[in-house]
């Protein structure tokens, strides 16, 4: 029951994943995630070990648990059921797949998982057993081989119930989740694929909501516009919780109650994407609910965030450093919102230095996106490391970068060199604010990664969390802060609520490609208004 | 902060419980539901202590594990909110919710729980304060009275870290789930009216999907339209995974993939029902594709699931054991199966001794609904017990009795004393069988409680795990029951699938009152073919 199919390492070759064949095989390229998973180990023996998610009741309920593979185990072995289990053989390259035993009283009701045959045949594994076997087939490896048995983490060694007969020093739990995360950081064309397809379907369900906009009244309807899309396509499960917040609740970053009137809102944050076959995608767009701008201010912000983003994802390509492009998107924040008027009583340098942009800007830029909507890698690209960073003193920094940046036009913005920015991990930190990225470790953008690329500005009052905790507590009462906020240009922009626009980008061997194509801007308000008609379902692309 | 509204506890009157004045708080009923159970427990002096839910994530991921609020609790406390804990003091009358401290940096984010201010002005509570002195509050009640600490389960003693000091004699995990299991099967009013209201938007989001019928080519787009609804009602969670089957998939019974083609199928089972305030509402109608009865056949077995359906639901009312309808039910099946010719070759005494006809109605007729799907309840009503019933042996039974039953009109047959019958446990009973219901011990039903009447009937072959494993495996290849079974008749009824259909009932003081108003049968035809138009988002009552 070996695969047929050639996998890098039969020819002697490089283990080294081509980017541009993996897909070749159709079925999720397990094998080909088991061999860069073991480069990134870089060991010649040894037993990986990764158990699936299980079936399960609910406490005092005989409803289940809603199911949700393990995102490591799907990693190698492409399998989404339930109650299974995975060994890979470094020295032999055998992948493994455990599967649970078929209960014929259980079918009556449930169905069943895949019978050993179907599995070898739907998946990219070498061999596929019932579960009953891989107690033995564990105990056996441990006596016939020196090597160790690579886990996630220690709780998982009860799994199998023989690990514990194992020496402590053959099992290994630090090494195994580091190289995954490098792998799961660089997607292969197969995984990309995976990631089109949810974004697609995602951007759809957006222009859907769009096209339906004006027949609603409440953040409800407009949920249940984007689900109904996701579900009718095939894609039952949302990558994260539908935030659906019109006027003020869009400025609480994670508000996921969807259930308020639109009143006299003018704008709704909409930030939802859905999964396909595990991989997701992140989308955010901020719509003028009546199809129209609903004032200057609101048009001026929302063009001031559409700036940061363009001017963001322009700069994107192999070999920058993500973090760079956050200290872009607030520079144009700044930059803008001096124009505004909103700052003012200081210069550009000066309020760099107090990071008061962050008032209104006060999350990361962007995240990788994969197997989870914010998914893992070896290092982080801005949001990470929160604790870390609550030590970090505030030291001088160049003058004549500063200058330059205040000056330069936003396209030529993104080109300025960063590194002396980053290396003195600064711009206005403090401890309540551990939240906002500033980690000069992270990563440097390589081809096959995807990343979220999500400037914001909020500046609200009405009953957001964001304003009362944040804007008022953290700046408007810090005097530090508060001397570059005029209150009464606050006042004026109060209305627009939360403007936040996020598109899911891979970075490629030059550049990059937009992966999501969900309208914007003027072309968003024509399909509310409907003067941009789109066939119900299709996928604008 | 004790709440102002009279308790029946108050006027020193008894604490049992009228049925018909319970809601006049307008909060859910905690604290009467507390005293319920306290009447149930049958006890002066103790202390009730319930967890709640808990805020997690999912392993080896930063997205939350779907919040679903512990049912026990929120049946003594109303609150749907995350990791709050709840302590009844029966000697002092004093029921306490103990609220997350709220931490400033996380509201930022995802928002707040209620302030202790607030709960007590929503929940239907005496005190309430932060669980950070909850431990030394359980530490001063055990120092300080004599009684019981009253669990759930022994596992729940480590959350307030101080039980473990109590002396074991002094904690109780048995009575406290009997006496809540007790209140929760019979609703009060309040409880009624959150069912109804379940009730009336799935039955609406049923009257959705069928005006969309004739639209739709697949299930998942059936599935979509109905959680469209749901959600846009702001319904948004269902109270169990929609089951959109068409064809032979109508037959497996908890089919969940709802992704096929309705190719030529001439049914689909639609088995479906959101929550409202966490009660259920669970709904299944059985749906003709085109708008119009696909055959002769399959307007046959529809009829024939109908009438056993109406005969049920007719003879519903407080005293009846809800297990005797089972038999009534099978009655009708035997009787409309014979009629067809799909069973044959036998009189109807003989096919009920042998129980073939479970090999089409092979599940349970109803159960409790509540605040979950499948309601708790001191005794099982159906389709409990199920490994205590493998050992029953098959005794002997009243032939008279069973000639009646043969004999007589539907709707007498509801009204023949069942009692022998059910108490000489049998009725073709086999282990391969034993998730069918056959419990003499089951429930007689009381005013109050809230009812499923779902019979159904499933015939088919392809790709249905039900057949494959239970029509051929259990039946087909048994001469005891295959002798019964026209196999050509059998062939010619393929086509039709699964018929089920299944309502939400309400007894009553005197009879009882169906909650859910989906339509069916010849209405429902109507409305798919576009001829009874329904306006957008309105319920049909």
């Amino acid at each position: 029951m070996r695969n047929i199919a050639p996998s890098a390492s039969d020819n002697g070759e490089s283990l080294v994943v081509d980017f541009h064949t993996s897909s070749v095989l159709g079925k999720y390229p397990a094998k080909q995630h088991a061999l860069r998973v073991v480069e990134q180990l870089d060991v010649k023996e040894g037993l990986i070990y990764l158990p699936g998610a299980v079936k399960a009741l609910l406490e005092d309920s005989d409803m289940p648990v809603p199911f949700r593979q393990r995102r490591y185990f799907f990693y190698l072995s492409g399998v989404n059921e339930a109650d299974c289990h995975l060994t890979y053989d470094i020295q032999q390259d055998e992948l493994i797949l455990w599967l649970p035993p078929i209960d014929p009283v259980r079918v009556v009701w449930v169905g069943r998982g895949s019978t050993v045959e179907e599995a070898c045949d739907k998946y990219d594994i070498d061999e596929s057993h019932y579960s009953r076997d891989l107690s033995k087939y564990i105990e056996e490896w441990i006596k016939s081989n020196p090597g160790k048995m690579y886990l996630l983490h220690a709780s998982q060694s009860a799994r199998p119930s023989n690990v514990h007969l194992l020496d402590k020093k053959r099992v290994d739990f630090g090494k195994l989740p580091r190289a995954m995360d490098y792998c799961r950081a660089r997607k292969d064309p197969h995984e990309v694929g995976l990631i089109r397809k949810a974004c697609n379907i995602s951007s759809a369900a957006h222009t859907a909501v769009l096209r339906n906009l004006l027949h609603y009244t409440n953040e409800a309807q407009v949920e249940a516009c984007f689900l109904e899309h996701c579900v009718a396509e095939d894609a039952k499960n949302q990558a994260y919780e539908i935030i659906a917040g019109s006027g003020s609740n869009g400025a609480i970053l994670h508000y996921v109650k969807n259930d308020e009137d639109f009143g006299d809102s003018q704008f709704m944050v909409l930030d939802a994407g859905c999964e396909w076959d595990c991989y997701a995608s992140d989308i955010t767009r901020t719509i003028p609910l009546s199809g129209r701008w609903p004032s200057e201010e609101a048009k001026q912000i929302y063009d001031l965030v559409q700036t940061m983003q363009s001017s963001c994802i322009t700069a994107l390509r192999p070999g920058r450093r993500f973090l760079d492009l956050y200290f872009v998107a607030h520079s144009i924040a700044i930059r803008g919102l001096l124009k505004l008027g909103i700052l003012h009583n200081g210069t550009f340098a000066e309020i760099w230095k107090t990071g008061t942009s962050r008032a209104f800007f006060p999350h990361g830029l962007g995240h990788h996106m994969g197997l989870e909507v914010h998914d893992v890698s070896e290092r982080p690209i801005t949001a990470a490391r929160q604790n870390a960073e609550m030590a970090v003193p505030r030291p001088s920094f160049s003058g004549a970068k500063l200058e330059r940046m205040s000056t330069t036009s936003d396209a030529d913005l993104a080109e300025i060199d960063m590194d002396d920015l980053t290396k003195i991990e600064q711009f206005g930190l403090t401890p309540e604010l551990c939240l906002a990225p500033c980690d000069s470790e992270s990563n440097v953008l390589e081809e096959g990664m995807v990343v979220t690329v999500e400037p914001g500005i909020a500046n609200t009052k009405r009953r957001s969390y964001f304003n009362r905790f944040a804007l008022e507590q953290l700046y408007l009462s810090n005097p530090s802060h508060s001397r570059y906020i005029d209150r009464e240009m606050l006042e004026r922009y109060m209305p627009v609520g939360g403007v936040r626009i996020e598109d899911d980008v891979l970075i490629t061997r030059d550049h990059f490609e937009v992966l999501t194509t969900a309208p914007k801007g003027e072309q968003a308000l024509k399909i509310i208004r409907g003067e941009k008609p789109c066939r119900e379902g299709v996928t604008l692309r």
